[in-house]
């Protein structure tokens, strides 16, 4: 038996432009391709390579099942959107591996990184990430709703600027909007919004609104929210929306 | 006279397969190339094309001649490490731009995202950016140490996975160690510190020491630093450095 591998690839966050030439490597040479089926179309085909499609939950399973391939001899890519480590299938690999088969230790293990969402999406407005940032999941699946009021409350008190990655969804409807309510007991009701979804896809879509507008504004689970800092300022337009950066000097850091 | 623009590209941290094929198409087709020159020298030689050279500081005043530069009709492509909206080169683009030349603002202006440091980094060691996590810039050249000791101090008891920018420079050669020693009034002697310097360059060395022993670890301004959370945890190997992961569950999320 062949010696297997695993790979855990980042596609970046939707346009071929964003993704890496070693990821494309690591897709290319593997054997079975293992992720959610969205990711794995966007895939080049390639004749005797196996898919083996999943949906977007039950990631330890996935990763389960990907370490299990690999085992047997498979030279395996497991496939994720924007970075594998941001809030993907890099962390659920290594809790399978971490708890799994003694055996799955000897298999070798790389990651490839990508575009996470929160660059793409700081690209397109200008430097909105020109501070200090952080990125905050805001779904209560696997951490309890308390500890990310108190994180999120944290960081809105040092003025971060915050990246909320899994903002909303059909099983967690209330979520964002609360954080929202949250963030205008603490940040300028004119802080900037951002509300960046499917960036680098043809449905892009992206705004900017005042925080006192934003817990009426519409998200769903392909949008990336992004709170502003108090420092976080917006550059007017001619035509288009405007650009919005982040200075890096800091208060009497100027 | 044509019509110039401007593009910020991000160049990944050091290896060709990190950067992506939109940054290459931008760098192919400006005329003339700003930056830092080693950043420069990671761009191929194209005929004709100008490079304007300069050093690592100054970032505004070579943002003001990457302007002026477009606005008589160049195609400029600003080159930055990493991602440029990551403590790198567009927020002084839009500084720039906010408070100079009012004709500046008709030029078009792109930011071409690239994979920062940190997620590199991650990379490299596992998942361990597989929880919430910040990026906070050690330098109080723009901001005072007050300010980075309340937001450092701020992420610490909120638990978050925190990666140290600018951790330390000849002229400022004690930050990095009193940012340490706070850490270790917070976080438990045994959290997993990653020193990771020079990701993806053939001099890349990364290793892996209990907040206990930090402080005194070696670093330098090529060096990223990671300080785990009280959940990041470690996965031995017979050989080498051990996987570092974060798990994506927390507390009672579990």
């Amino acid at each position: 038996m062949s010696a297997g591998s695993l790979v855990v690839v980042g596609l970046g966050p939707g346009q071929a432009g964003w993704l890496t030439p070693a990821a494309s490597d690591a897709l290319s040479r593997a054997t079975d391709l293992v992720g959610y089926g969205p990711y794995l179309d966007r895939a080049p085909d390639q004749p005797g390579q196996r898919r083996h499609p999943s949906d977007n939950r039950v990631e330890v399973e996935r990763a389960a099942m990907a370490l299990d391939l690999a085992a047997k001899g498979r030279q395996v890519a497991v496939v994720s959107g924007g970075d594998p480590g941001v809030f993907a299938m890099a962390a659920a690999i290594f809790e399978a591996l971490d708890e799994g088969d003694p055996a799955w230790r000897a298999i070798p293990i790389i990651v490839e990184p990508g575009i996470t969402a929160m660059l793409a999406a700081a690209a397109r407005l200008g430097a909105p990430l020109g501070g200090d940032f952080c990125a905050l999941s805001l779904s209560d699946n696997l951490k309890p709703w308390d500890v990310i009021v108190a994180r999120l409350t944290a960081v809105l008190m040092a003025d971060f600027v915050i990246s909320l990655y899994n903002p909303i969804s059909k099983a967690r409807p209330w979520q964002l909007r609360e954080a929202l309510l949250l963030a205008a007991t603490i940040r300028a009701p004119e802080t900037p919004i951002i509300f960046a979804r499917n960036v680098g896809r043809p449905s892009e879509d992206i705004t900017v609104v005042p925080l006192a507008a934003a817990p009426d504004a519409p998200a769903d689970m392909s949008t990336l929210v992004m709170i502003g800092a108090s420092t976080t300022r917006l550059i007017p337009r001619e035509t288009g929306r405007p650009y919005v950066y982040t200075p890096r000097f800091y208060g009497a850091g100027r």
